[in-house]
């Protein structure tokens, strides 16, 4: 009797404490516990290692390594692949499965398990929450998120700062296709401007506000989300291909990067001659300066997961997190049914965003303050 | 008799460490000591601040602060932008200037001092160094630097840590368009491959590199300078515009950034589909997260600058910063002449690459070891 435990998509600064997590809950409980190395994959090429068997110093040292440790997988399984997954559980007797994943890792455990019960085999799921983006619906935030945002944070503080001695525009892109969460955390580094893929993006509106800000602080600095679309639901870029035609004639994507095209738009609209901009990319989800909250809630979301498991309560659930109260700061770790959190994105809520000042609330302030830790502090003269 | 400091070019993590260093050093001498605002044109239009007036706590915190906190400016003085400097300076009996800045800042002293001679006004002038691109001559490494090279080490370990979770091929784009230093930082972060601008980038040679690199690691983590180019000393890019054609058959520039025409590159050259791209943009500059071996040395060429001054036996000077021993490290402050400062580019000696791997040397290693402070450390299973 074993468990299975595996990371899948994109590695976050704090994926590692939640697998140490469940891995130290395991051994405290004289379980065996087998990691598959890149995600799903992995288990149908019995690509396993046997966790159990790490010292607790060398686990310990993992929690604090950004990236996933045992890889990790973009497969989307259909059922098939989950057939074939549960024919490996059986061979090897694993009776939990634990996948530290995003909502799609949720769904996963659901097919799985469904596949169990139908071929009468008893075995348990267990979803533990990451995401960067933050878009898992009953979280009141998921582990990678907060040293996400810290990142985008001190990041922010950095180029506003920058923008201070340099005068002009600066543009930073945030990641989030669809949830404005780590584009918001732009505010707490001083954006003077926030706009979020929740909000219909407007090219005309977007060079006005601009215009006033820079007029108000002699400067502009905003936080633009990758996601950003028109009312037509396309994302803004596409907005900016139709004079593009090449030497047939046809209509072609610019293929330019969406900070490129907003520094161009600005400076032709404004006037404004100093325009830059910066994608802040990877780095959000993998820059080693993990926040200390995230750290320590990535790892108990692992625990709590393995402690469902031997607690026998139930057979599947996906954690989240529920914030009890927000000073103190202070969370509640709940399981939650895998369908609800499965195939759904969660979005910035309304209370948390100024849709006219293009700016975060005091609630969205309040919200993201105790989540990324520390933060530098700024003197100026 | 006044002292007057400014901070010019871009800013950095440490130069008001370099600023709190004279100002300190000027209070304990019971000098008064003036700021200007934005650089040397804060000098022509008189916009003053008294920097002695600050208390010391206030003075701390500024030092910590990233950017410039008087600002800064791209300011190139002509002979009679240099005039008007004199003009101020006798006007407020100013008899010190000290200026942190690069190479420019340096001529920027030299010139106003040559018409200071002119004119029959005694007074002195001090150059405090400040590169992130490290191209200052007669310095082992400028302040700036090596805060600098720790965001490029860290984000580099971050991306490796993420592609080695999700293979694939991922590209940095390094600051530095003509010294390598920066680009060279990237291997302290795991860097595979390492592409800087002292050297004619062949695009054949680096697509079968990355392919040599990928079937040997399954992976291949690159970091490249913003400044590479070909045989003809033109930017690589360049290389990229001669198939786009508009639509009234004008050859034209493409316009994409350098990160994302080296990724469709690879994709097409190598036949690997994962290639990922980041630009580290301006938040090597000004990302909060200063080495402390930079933070001390900053401080301390300000403190020098200004006890040259008091010390009575130079005119003028250019700080500079040898290294004295590698373990222990250990550097010596010392003034040179100005001349030997101005108007020329360090590059990366070339006993720290090794042309034929497009990887650092150990002595490259040993280097940039001491400079960026302690990094995170990884632990794989």
């Amino acid at each position: 009797m074993k468990l299975l435990i595996a990371q899948g998509g994109g590695p976050t600064a704090v994926i590692n404490q939640s697998l140490v997590g469940a891995v130290l809950e395991a051994k405290k409980n004289g379980l065996e516990i087998i990691g598959s190395r890149y995600g799903i994959q992995g288990i149908v090429e019995e690509d396993f290692v046997e966790l159990h068997r790490l010292d607790d110093e060398k686990l310990n040292r993992i929690a604090e390594t950004p990236g996933s440790v045992l890889f990790s997988t973009r497969d989307k399984p259909n059922q098939e692949y989950c057939t074939n997954i549960l024919n490996i559980f059986q061979k090897h007797d694993i009776k939990g499965f634990f996948y530290i994943g995003g909502n799609d890792s949720s769904e996963t455990i659901r097919i799985v398990l469904e596949a169990a019960k139908a071929s009468q085999y008893d075995m348990k799921g267990f979803h533990i929450p990451k995401t960067v983006d933050n878009d898992l619906v009953e979280n009141d935030h998921t582990p990678g998120f907060p040293s996400a945002a810290r990142f985008v944070a001190k990041a922010m503080m950095g180029l506003e700062r920058d923008n201070a001695a340099l005068p002009g525009i600066h543009i930073a892109i945030i990641m989030g296709r669809h949830a404005g969460f780590l584009t918001a955390a732009g505010a707490l580094g001083g954006a003077h401007r926030v706009y979020i893929p929740e909000q219909v993006f407007d090219l005309d509106h977007f060079a006005r506000e601009v215009k006033e800000t820079y007029e108000e602080h002699g400067r502009a600095i905003l936080s633009i989300s990758e996601g950003i679309s028109g009312a037509d639901g396309n994302p803004i870029i596409t907005q900016f291909v139709k004079n593009e035609v090449d030497a047939h004639g046809n209509i072609q994507l610019s293929g330019l990067p969406l900070g490129n095209v907003l520094a161009d738009f600005l400076k032709e609209k404004t006037g404004i001659s100093r325009v830059r901009q910066d994608t802040f990319g990877y780095p959000q989800r993998s820059y080693p300066d993990p926040s200390p909250v995230d750290s320590r809630e990535a790892r108990q979301v692992g625990e709590q997961a393995v402690q469902l498991y031997t607690e026998d309560q139930l057979q599947s659930a996906s954690i989240t997190i529920k914030r009890v109260s927000n000073s103190p700061y202070e969370i509640r770790i709940e399981p939650v049914e895998l369908e609800k959190v499965a195939n759904k994105t969660r979005h910035l809520p309304e209370e948390y965003y100024d849709s006219e000042k293009k700016q975060l609330t005091q609630a969205g302030l309040d919200y993201l303050m105790p989540l990324v830790g520390e933060l530098p502090s700024i003197e100026t003269i």
